[in-house]
């Protein structure tokens, strides 16, 4: 679960020989009680002794974050609910609505006779519509399926409607229940929108079922113009290596934010020069940090700890060439961190 | 005007959030009797007080360029001519050709009945022909308008009569007077080079009414395959994120050269790694200053300003690397500073 | 031969006015007995005194390179073999096989009448079998032919044979015997998967002859894809400036690895940059060292030299900020400048 390899590598080389198998013998081993640097085997043995529970506790409570906004519709397996979650760090637990899933539940409901063909929109709006109180945003990840060229402006009831007629015949001819039209994950892209939710779009970085190619964030350009004048915040996810194109967007776009998630764990101590060229471009208002942490707790506590080092690096070079004060860099520190998704979510 | 956004950005935030807001702090305040750093408030109010054209002659007085080549062509605002803009600074004006306006004001001939929509393409050639002896350059913004997958070949007389016939009619069907057709580029482009004139494009980078996946100058590989034989100049313009792709082109084609322009004043101190990214393949003889500045004085002396010290930082880090010698640095910074626009450009 | 340009740049300029003019004069002039930063004409002078055998005797022995794996498939000159280039520096040699040239062999066979049509495809595995011991690996130069947007799956021996009689038709209708078809590319690369050979691709940077944008190691996302459960080693070669995407591809493609080539001579001092960003996801087991030097022994000593130089300043920079240990940066080098290539090649 370290990496974004879906096997392991040739014989004679591990996991722990890159950047991210380097940053968790460095950050993590002193959580779990051992030194820093410690080697692969004394750390999992370490982890075993401890149990998950209390590992999780650890990492999770060392990463300083307060407030977990979750997306908990990966599928297959059954994950941690958000509440759950953000109570091993003691924090706060909200919930990020994946929209496929939210589609793909629906053509259950047709499969199965209880809605017709011809209601699957509707019902998709009116379950955005329901949504709890802890909802504060959906997510889109059409980068994996029908990757990011989608139709700029909203589909109208007549393309939505034959686009699902043409899925649900595919799954009933035998196809896996997973959305991958780009007409549908613009509407639900729009669906987000007309909800007045904060819409997070995958782009970028992922595993080997992405096709990298066409998760570049330019692809959203026409798209993002379309959505520009309901002013409802875009977020795009990860974004490497395309993180100057997105913070492009995020600049010329007054609506459009991004962060390097994923990216931030992955790269290590190499997660510094990406923050910085993130933040060539990027109003520092909308910049905002994340994890992208999924299944193991030691991706939030590398996470949290790579940005803050990484961020802190950035804004005290500044200070040093004397291009920005202590203030600026606290300031802007402040909104990175906490103040610009506490705007967006409208987190209280 | 201090960014490429074309709305505010989110409740809470500023302009002034931003690297460009930051540099504008620092280096343009003391130009203004203020303190570095000052906050944006009392910038403005100072501003206001001196007054626009003192504002402009400290500005760009304290910029240090002394020849200014400057596109007026940009549309609908009249602009400041070469020569009144150089006078702020007690320097020298001369003119860059926007080739697409050339072009529109013949629609605008044909349109009224003063030619023939037969004679659009002679009269663009007449028009080029007949310059004053002030014109440096010709530049073309493809970019914004149908891409850089321009035909590579020089488009025969009867593929411009063609396209030109449609183009016309599209405005006499209420379409605006707006060059867009990738044939028409292509001829504009061509009538340069047949006139010998030193040709820009635009690359990359630019406001949210550009679709910058269609800037990327490899899209102009083919294209400048077929001009290298002329040996007439072209000058990739601002290039991010494509500038290490661009840097390419001017390494493998004798006659393209590159600048960042409008990147450098955006990313503020961050340009200190667009510069160093540049000259990675870049030939020291192929690479240009310029700021790409609008409206606003201070464009010119940030641009300047970070330019000089971007590339200062680059040569003083090889000397202390012992990679090259001082000698080696000071010839580099004359090339880039000012040796390669005399050439380029033809500047006694 | 310093540079990819085919031709000199302007007027007023050299050659030694880059990265790699640089790097020359301060790596290479010592190993001539003169001064670091000698000036181009004393270092042509005195090369030429020393006469081009004992030059590269020089050069080589002190890049310290002792294995050389040469692909000697580069037409039409006639090359040193690798066995009598390896001889310059005291070490030994292997062959990389080009594959275009084994099919473009086939095809004057069948032009001549040795072989009818339909036999092309199996003379090419033929010639695969029969490799001799000194073959270490084949390499594909479809980037600069095709692209690399080649067909995903393996060809079926109709579309084999479909696009051989085309091929073939064209040559006797007066094209040059140069191998350019997608399908013919992607087969000649399975030819290597099932020789169970490791494949080399040629991607990114190249001469004036390439068109950068169709190098782009992201096409080849699905050919990859394809080739992984064979578990044959795929090494994709120079990459820049699509090296953070050649990582990525090694990051999730366990049988996937990459080498910077190229690019580390051509942006001299710069390479180390570029190694940190390819550092940022590769992991360490799929980084390889590489010179692609060709006709000057200076590209020898130069690859070498700056590789290690800009590795070295990587592997420093973590342990100064305590991110990884002396002892992780030392098994990090040795994998990356002997034991990646001794697994991926089966050197002994």
């Amino acid at each position: 679960m370290l990496t974004e390899a879906d096997r392991p590598g040739p014989p004679g080389t591990t996991l722990f020989d890159s950047q991210i198998g380097l940053a968790l013998r460095r950050w993590c081993a002193p959580a779990l009680d051992l030194p820093p640097h410690s080697d692969p085997e004394t750390y999992l043995e370490r982890r075993a002794e401890l149990g998950h529970a209390e590992v999780h506790r650890r990492l999770l409570g060392a990463s300083g974050i307060s407030t977990f906004c979750v997306d908990t519709g990966f599928q297959p397996e059954p994950l941690t609910c958000a509440e759950d979650l953000a109570a091993f760090a003691g924090g706060r637990g909200l919930d990020v609505v994946r929209l496929e899933r939210i589609a793909e539940r629906a053509a259950v409901d047709v499969l199965t006779g209880q809605i017709g063909v011809a209601h699957l929109a509707d019902t998709v709006r009116a379950r955005l519509a329901e949504r709890t109180p802890s909802t504060v945003a959906v997510k889109s990840v059409a980068a994996y399926r029908a990757g990011l060229a989608l139709p700029a402006r909203r589909p109208t009831d007549r393309e939505v409607a034959a686009a699902t007629r043409t899925w649900i015949n595919e799954i009933r001819g035998g196809a896996a229940i997973r959305l991958h039209d780009p007409v549908l994950h613009s509407f639900l892209i729009w669906c987000g929108v007309e909800a007045r939710l904060p819409v997070q779009i995958h782009v970028g970085y992922g595993d080997a079922d992405l096709d990298l190619a066409r998760g570049n964030p330019l692809l959203l350009t026409g798209l993002l113009r379309a959505i520009a004048p309901t002013e409802v915040a875009v977020l795009l996810l990860h974004c490497y290596p395309f993180h100057r194109e997105a913070a492009y967007l995020a600049q010329v776009f007054a609506n459009v934010h991004l962060d390097l998630g994923l990216a931030i764990n992955n790269t290590g101590r190499g997660s510094i020069g990406l923050i910085a060229q993130a933040l060539e471009l990027a109003p520092f208002g909308k910049f905002l940090f994340s994890t992208d942490a999924y299944a193991l707790g030691e991706l939030f506590l590398l996470g949290a700890t790579l940005f803050r080092r990484g961020l802190a690096a950035f804004l005290a070079d500044g200070i040093d060439d004397d291009a920005w004060t202590a203030a600026d860099a606290a300031r802007i520190a402040r909104l990175v961190c906490a103040d610009n998704a506490r705007r967006v979510y409208d987190l209280r």
